[in-house]
């Protein structure tokens, strides 16, 4: 699995990258890899993280006396970078690659979209959209149906070397998600359900939904 | 101000209907109808309840001792019909039409909303789509920008007169949203900023959401 973990912090509103902000005593990413741990001892975990915040990383683990086994890569300019340059550590028949702020991924769901990748090539979980949507253009805005619609989340499954394949055919390099770089290298997606609780923990009150969704999955003894 | 509470209860896998669940000691339609009232208490508040349920509405209201003055409707079988029944005792020159599972909604949005109405006729709150999109059809799926497309929440406010006008010429009755109906009148929505927090409690992970943005909101002393 690739984690992909290049987020400055802006969004969020603090000095402190994202992925590095705690939950529950301990940064999300350290969440994050666990979970694909506690999923599969075995898997394969390469933590793309921008070369600044290397040392920043290493620290915080020895901090937190945490050791969960992981290679790192240096990310690149762009989302679609850092996922080539974690690519080329890939070793499996089948890879991965996750959001490092989508610290809930739930085993279920993994075992949904590595099946469905083995299956198809390539897998993506979606959610239903439960708003009312609207599309904008130049000349306004109109309604469209929702339900021709999914939300899609991440881990992004696919055979490896199919997702290799497709980055080293890619023509740009301003990819925001995985399974699209497939998609245009004539590869279908197909869509596995996903799971509500998956969030991506974006901005504070991701962050205190964060909180909650731990406060639940703990046993309050 | 139509406040449509329709909900059986089904997708919050209980047998209360959802806009009767509790949030911190009160049901989630005092919530709603509360924050209306503190945002205006000269605004018309007209509650469109399910026939069967007013009953226990009232009982409800007398249990919590709670008097926001506010008129009843009967609902109908769709939305539609339950907004066009509220939608005969409305008075003023602007209406607007809000859930009533959404009660974190805040005064600044429905100004922004009600002076846009005023200004161009029709206006919904609409937040950014924050997950990348597919779209889905017979022979597969694929994405879309996510950029060009708005998630819309309520109050969507109206004059009067164009929201009755759409009413009494749509031809349909299945209508889930009700910017829609004015949109097949020919007249144009202008969007306005929505707000995360104004979440629609659907599911008891919403709820759980709730009652974190209520914990937020109270004062801790």
């Amino acid at each position: 699995m690739i984690i992909v973990a290049g987020g400055s912090g802006t969004r969020m509103g603090a000095d402190l990258p994202k992925q590095f902000i705690e939950l529950n005593g301990k940064p999300i990413l350290m969440h994050t890899l666990e979970a694909m741990h506690h999923f599969d001892a075995e898997m394969q975990l390469i933590l793309v993280l921008p070369e600044n915040q290397m040392d920043f990383w290493e620290n915080l683990c020895g901090k937190h006396n945490w050791a969960v086994p992981h290679l790192l890569a240096n990310g690149g300019a762009t989302r679609f970078l850092s996922v080539k340059s974690g690519l080329e550590h890939a070793t499996g028949e089948l890879v991965g690659v996750h959001d490092g702020v989508r610290p809930f991924v739930a085993a279920e769901m993994m075992v949904r979209c590595f099946a469905e990748a083995e299956r198809s090539k390539a897998a993506v979980p979606v959610v239903p959209i439960v708003q009312s949507l609207r599309i904008v253009h130049d000349g306004g805005n109109e309604a469209v149906n929702r339900d021709h619609y999914r939300a899609v989340q991440t881990p992004q499954c696919f055979k490896t070397a199919v997702l290799r394949e497709a980055f080293d055919n890619a023509k740009r390099t301003d990819y925001s998600d995985d399974a699209t770089v497939v998609e245009a290298n004539d590869v279908a997606i197909s869509l596995v359900e996903g799971d509500q609780e998956n969030i991506k923990v974006t901005t504070p009150f991701d962050l205190q939904l964060g909180q909650l969704i731990i406060a639940r999955r703990t046993p309050s003894n």
